[in-house]
């Protein structure tokens, strides 16, 4: 089972690096980008289970070490 | 129209970063993960136009500036 880990920045946390990918991109000549969010993707490989519980403990696994609860927050996808 | 990019090292890149979440995971008493891959997410927020010029455009700018082809590989999801 593959656990898709999206974490990203709260939407009240500024951004650095989006706003300098933001920029490179309009310097490169692409118009009509409004915003962009940098975020980190964490893809775990997990042994088996049912799809509750490993969301169970990928759940955990985010509170105890992959997000940082204060600046970000996180989406989880299990396939 | 937001854009999600997902870049993460193809499959035969050694992914260090990964391996070290993997590592922090076990010792945190986790059983049960195979395998651990870290990627970047890019979320983009653009202008109106249609999802299918829309792909296209980002399609340019990861190969222009967001992914490296030779050891990554990206998704585009259209919203």
């Amino acid at each position: 089972m593959i656990a898709r880990v999206s974490v990203t920045l709260k939407p009240s946390i500024l951004d650095p690096q989006g706003t300098t990918i933001h920029q490179a991109l309009e310097s490169l000549g692409f118009k009509g980008v409004k915003r962009v969010r940098m975020g980190k993707l964490i893809e775990i490989e997990l042994q088996g289970g049912s799809k509750a519980a490993a969301k169970k403990e990928v759940e955990r696994m985010c509170q105890k070490l992959l997000a940082n609860p204060i600046v970000e927050m996180y989406r989880i996808e299990i396939k």
